[in-house]
């Protein structure tokens, strides 16, 4: 292969059209080339083709496999391009199935139906010839502020990582690659501030921001892993050798592909400051261990190309990456693809079996936060239904959805999924009801005129359904999303008003959250006589949520986030050790408003906790669980199991979910679950700086939230301090029920 | 010496009498043991003689020498206490002089008045037999919401290590012993809230924490540090032989004695968790480092002496602290002290001299923020004066000063000291006008009934002067203090509603800030008339407020702090990458609402800059600023000149402080600033974890605070990468004028 030859394997291109770009700073940096000059020495990607603007799927299809038999027979060695695209909350293509937001999975607490869910998204990707998928996040919540909070889903490591397995896991069983992002680092930025410096040591990205991605690539075998854009404590993720190939691929035997996150290795340099010229920030990428720059060859081709002729990057390292990346085409087929035939004719991306799956999770993911008893509601004569979030169907869609990453551009493109509002659902299920609607305010205008009609609705109502929250948005359109971060955490615009001015009405407010991120709400909770977190819960997200409050769906959504109490408690994360709590040493209450794991349900549940007394230190902890359906009808409950290490070498966390699982009982039904904790989910990186199990005793407790322990023992690890190495480090908890 | 002798030199003895315990937890820990039993076997310090509650320094001095007899005569080996005392803003003792708060002497950037300071200070603690002062706090402001901030000199490390070296040279040129606090890290903790843990790299710590201890160890010459009670990723300071042993003693070369922060080894078992008792935690202290146990030997005796004769902590870790120990004793002296004489019959502790020092640095510390020509105020016919801290004494003081430190807790004694209000002082500057008073409000409680009252008083001035901000005290008596963090940074309690209801009137509103951390009060900038920030001023505060409103003083002081824009904007610091401020990355401005090193005059002056366009990378920048005063009338001016590194292998700050001088000049003076900046001063921890300076370009710029370059010009460092080494750790900037 020629040097052109190589670098063109390593490099995307775009075919973006004439629509408005989506990023800011991508204008500065598009090749700009035609698909004509692109391909002349062959293409490693093909970048985004059905998520960059509304374009009918069959049509794109034909087009593409167009493109692919051009690269098999006019380019001198025939190898089609490897075509990724955005696929976080279903495929990003129009009319694609748009399922509920990562941050709605966390709450689901469902791994089985999140790989059904990843399977479906890859199915439909396989059928369209996408070979790789730009998911999942894996990216530990650290800070509420951050706008891609609705990209993530957990402020728990493992909860992030076994979901984020389980979508992996579905993704690529259609023979479609995952990607991970953004490794690693990116969610813990200052004060939440998209691409602000992340402050850490070495002990917190190992033990809790690369934990999952730890677990997607040994337990998921994931095939791809894109760097995040993210500079820790001042070396750029982007040119760490020591993150992308000493622990990605030394330690952990990663054999897949590194992908560029779009522009990363030109940030490099224009963003960074820790590259010279362009030429220098690809070799920076290209030795750190980044094999693939997306979206497009800003980086990697000519300016590279100079740096190789000159002798300033060793052409080896160009080798190694072509290596990796045709050994991904060789891994997905793509080498002895011809392209011959011609895509499906009719493509549905929405079937009946997506419908399925996202009103499943949909429903799963609704959490009930407070509830006087008035929900579920009982066949009230009238309801009024209020508020911005009520009857505006994107706002059931996160930012890395079609509609509001892609269609929010294209204002003339209909949405192209059925979708029914939370008002139009609500009114449905209650057809003897007198449904009336008023909107109150925008999502984030200061317009407060709208609100004495609201407030006219609700008094004339039985009761009134307040449905606020978020609208995603890239980069300043939304109050969440990529480039939305907050410096406050009030619900946005003059939300708040129209809530305080609903509530003193006297008439019953139930409280809807349809939001990207939790907020700090504490002042309504005891207000309103019910209160229901959903996040983006996508296209079946509306009957999901009118139907938990009829009551056809029985809630059993759980918190995978703090609910935090103000911006300036922030950050703030339940795994803090004993002083990141409260305690006499400082004035503030750092509790949250409602804990992790918290969530109602309308029948109840007890628990009780049966221990094994001793476990060794490279052994696994025994816990079985029974749990109860003391209340009057069936429901599902998400056993928390929690521990603590009580005397370590270093600090830890009071309170850290060790195993979890959905169990759905009848009224009155019991059932006893049964965990196998590897005692790698206690393990802790070491004052040496090696990964350990320490001996001793560990508390271990069951209960509704991490914050209560209805049940608990104490397990003591015995033996020696156990090192853990990769032929132990499988972190997923073994569950029988 | 046997074993309890030996462990005897490592204690403190708290002699606490039956005032009121002044810190949390402290209760818990109290060795109860009489002073008779204290001394059996010697004793090593003597806690908080003079500190504890108001006594008579005479008084304590003649007990004092009485004690120090008894262990000289009736001790086994004869050996004297060391005397230790809290001296942050001047001598911890009941009326001695009170200086201002260290963020007063950042904002003056005057080393050598800090110098004149921690002289008159040490004369005083000598004259009262005592050896060692707990100060200064070396703590980089890194997070405004932290309630220790009115300790800490600045958020610019330079300035606090050139400052903090300026305190322990004058106060070790009496020949008491310095002690710098808190080492290290304490000031980064999670969401600014005390104790909590910290989330910071080794490379922040290096370059920005260690700095100021690193300088007042190697320029400064200190003969003790105070561990900090932070955890730095996981890993507690107190057991930290990496910091303690391996940077403090094996790479600066410390000889001197490490002390434990009060309690803080007892804290590894009962607060962090990671020791499983006393004996223990004493264990894992004094392996990491920390030589003395203060206030008393909770740990550090009966558990450690258990320790030792069990085998589990070897006695040879006991004897490197009883050498040190003792070498301290042997360098102050005391070994061959006899206290048969008596102290001084008369003591004076607030001498004309510690005025001076007193008023002086309290006048330059007074920063002018915005002024649209109604300061300095012109023979008022009247003036309102309003606000809770315009007649409030303790509001010229900080939370360690003896006033709020200890008199809080005996409101049955008198204040000792002669102090003048900003209301008194202002009425003695103008007394020719009519000057009324409403206090409109307390600090911190919600009762807005005073402020019509206020408004009234305003409504009939000429100008209204607004005196807000906090009251320092401990653990949640005060708005700032030690354990008195915040999670907004609003001016406390309905101060802001009260400066609301006064701008109403259209009286022109005079906005002094006398508080201990920097508040988010952009809101007030563009509406007030002017606008002074003040921090703890000191018992001489009073008349250099009022001076600067009058003109008698031509304000000079300059933030030592970013004056923020929202507590949800934190933390921020001005020393951040280019990712760290605005961008089109995130739709959030960090801009902070006045810059790092801003501060008016009512002169005004011309900088340009001239610079070496080359230096060597071990080598030094030279620059020569003309400082010119255009203006009408004397001033000071603080020169300062900022560099950027433009390229740099790690990411590096936009704007970082090379050096500054405090220049006198009257009007239409000249004067040229010469300045020789080591390259040190903008060294870094390289990719591969030693300090290095690096050749390239570096933007060095002069002007009126970091965000303004008025003159600029670039120097190119030549040669290899520069290995930095304790032979060129040298920081200070020499300067000639």
């Amino acid at each position: 292969m020629t040097l052109d030859e190589k670098l063109a394997q390593l490099v995307g291109f775009w075919e973006k059209g004439d629509g408005e770009v989506v990023a800011p700073l991508q204008g500065e940096f598009a090749v700009e080339q035609g698909l004509d000059d692109a391909v002349r020495h062959g293409l490693g990607h093909l970048t985004r083709p059905y998520g960059t603007r509304p374009v009918d799927a069959g049509d794109r299809a034909r087009w593409l496999w167009a493109q692919q038999r051009r690269l098999v027979r006019e380019t001198r060695l025939g190898i089609p391009a490897l075509v990724h695209e955005e696929c976080l909350t279903g495929l990003s293509a129009w009319r694609a199935a748009t399922f509920p937001t990562p941050l709605a999975w966390g709450a689901a607490f469902d791994p089985e139906l999140v790989e059904e869910m990843g399977a479906a998204i890859g199915g439909s990707m396989r059928t369209l010839g996408i070979h790789q998928g730009l998911a999942p996040v894996l990216d530990v919540i650290r800070d509420p502020r951050w706008g891609r909070v609705d990209e993530c889903i957990s402020e728990d490591p493992y909860v992030v990582g076994s979901l984020g397995t389980a979508y992996v896991q579905g993704l690529q069983s259609t023979g479609v690659h995952a990607t991970l992002k953004h490794f690693v680092g990116y969610s813990a930025s200052q004060a939440g501030r998209n691409f602000a410096p992340v402050h850490a040591g070495p002990r917190e990205i190992e033990d809790v921001l690369l934990l999952p991605f730890e677990m997607a690539v040994l337990d998921g075998g994931v095939r791809s892993v894109m760097h995040s854009y993210a500079e820790i404590d001042g070396v750029p993720v982007a040119a760490s050798a020591e993150l992308l190939t000493g622990v990605l691929r030394d330690r952990w035997r990663f054999d897949g592909t590194v992908v560029a996150d779009y522009f990363g290795v030109a940030f490099l340099q224009l963003l960074h400051g820790v590259a010279a010229d362009l030429g220098d920030a690809a070799g920076q990428a290209l030795a750190a261990g980044v094999d693939i720059e997306l979206p497009t060859g800003d980086a990697f081709l000519a300016p590279l190309a100079a740096a190789v002729r000159a002798g300033a990057v060793d052409e080896a390292l160009v080798d190694r990456a072509v290596l990796r990346a045709l050994q991904q085409k060789e891994d997905l087929g793509l080498l002895d693809e011809t392209f011959d035939d011609e895509p499906p004719a009719t493509i549905d991306l929405d079937t009946p079996e997506h419908r399925r799956i996202a009103a499943r999770l949909a429903e799963e993911s609704v959490v009930l936060l407070t509830n006087d008893g008035t929900l579920p509601l009982r066949a009230p004569a009238s309801v009024a239904v209020i508020g911005p979030n009520a009857d505006r169907y994107d706002a059931l869609f996160g930012c890395y959805s079609f509609v509001n990453h892609v269609l929010a551009h294209h204002p003339e493109a209909e949405v192209g999924l059925e979708v029914r509002t939370v008002r139009e659902s609500l009114a449905a299920e209650l057809p003897s009801a007198s449904v009336t609607f008023e909107r109150g305010c925008a999502v984030d205008d200061q317009d407060e005129s709208g609100i004495a009609a609201a407030v006219a609705a609700a008094e004339a109502a039985e009761v009134a359904v307040v449905v606020v929250g978020d609208h995603a948005g890239l980069f300043g359109r939304g109050t969440v999303g990529e480039g939305c971060d907050r410096d406050d955490l009030e619900l946005p615009g003059v939300q708040r008003a129209l809530v305080e001015a609903v509530l003193a009405t006297g008439t019953p407010v139930v409280l809807v959250l349809l939001t990207g991120r939790p907020y700090a709400v504490d002042w309504a909770l005891d207000r309103c006589a019910a209160a229901v977190q959903t996040f983006f819960p996508g296209e079946e997200g509306g009957p999901a949520v009118a139907g938990v409050l009829t009551g056809r769906v029985n809630p059993s959504g759980h918190l995978p986030v703090s609910l935090p109490r103000s911006a300036g408690a922030q950050p703030y994360s339940y795994l803090h050790p004993a002083l990141g709590g409260n305690g006499d040493v400082t004035n503030l209450r750092s509790t949250p408003a409602l804990p992790f794991g918290h969530g109602l349900s309308y029948t109840t549940f007890a628990r009780a906790l049966e221990l094994d007394s001793e476990a060794g230190t490279d052994g696994a902890i025994r816990a079985r669980v029974r749990v109860t359906n003391t209340g009057d009808r069936a429901g599902d409950d998400v056993v928390q199991v929690y521990g603590r290490d009580v005397v370590a070498s270093v600090t830890r966390p009071v309170a850290q979910l060790l195993g979890y699982r959905r169990v759905s009982l009848e009224a009155g039904q019991s059932v006893v679950v049964d965990l196998t904790i590897p005692t790698t989910r206690l393990a802790f990186t070491g004052r040496s700086g090696t990964r350990i199990v320490e001996p001793g005793d560990v508390e271990v407790w069951v209960g509704p939230s991490c914050a209560t322990k209805e049940s608990q023992g104490t397990v003591t690890l015995v033996g020696g301090v156990h090192e853990v190495s990769i032929a132990d480090e499988r972190w997923t908890t073994t569950l029988v029920v």
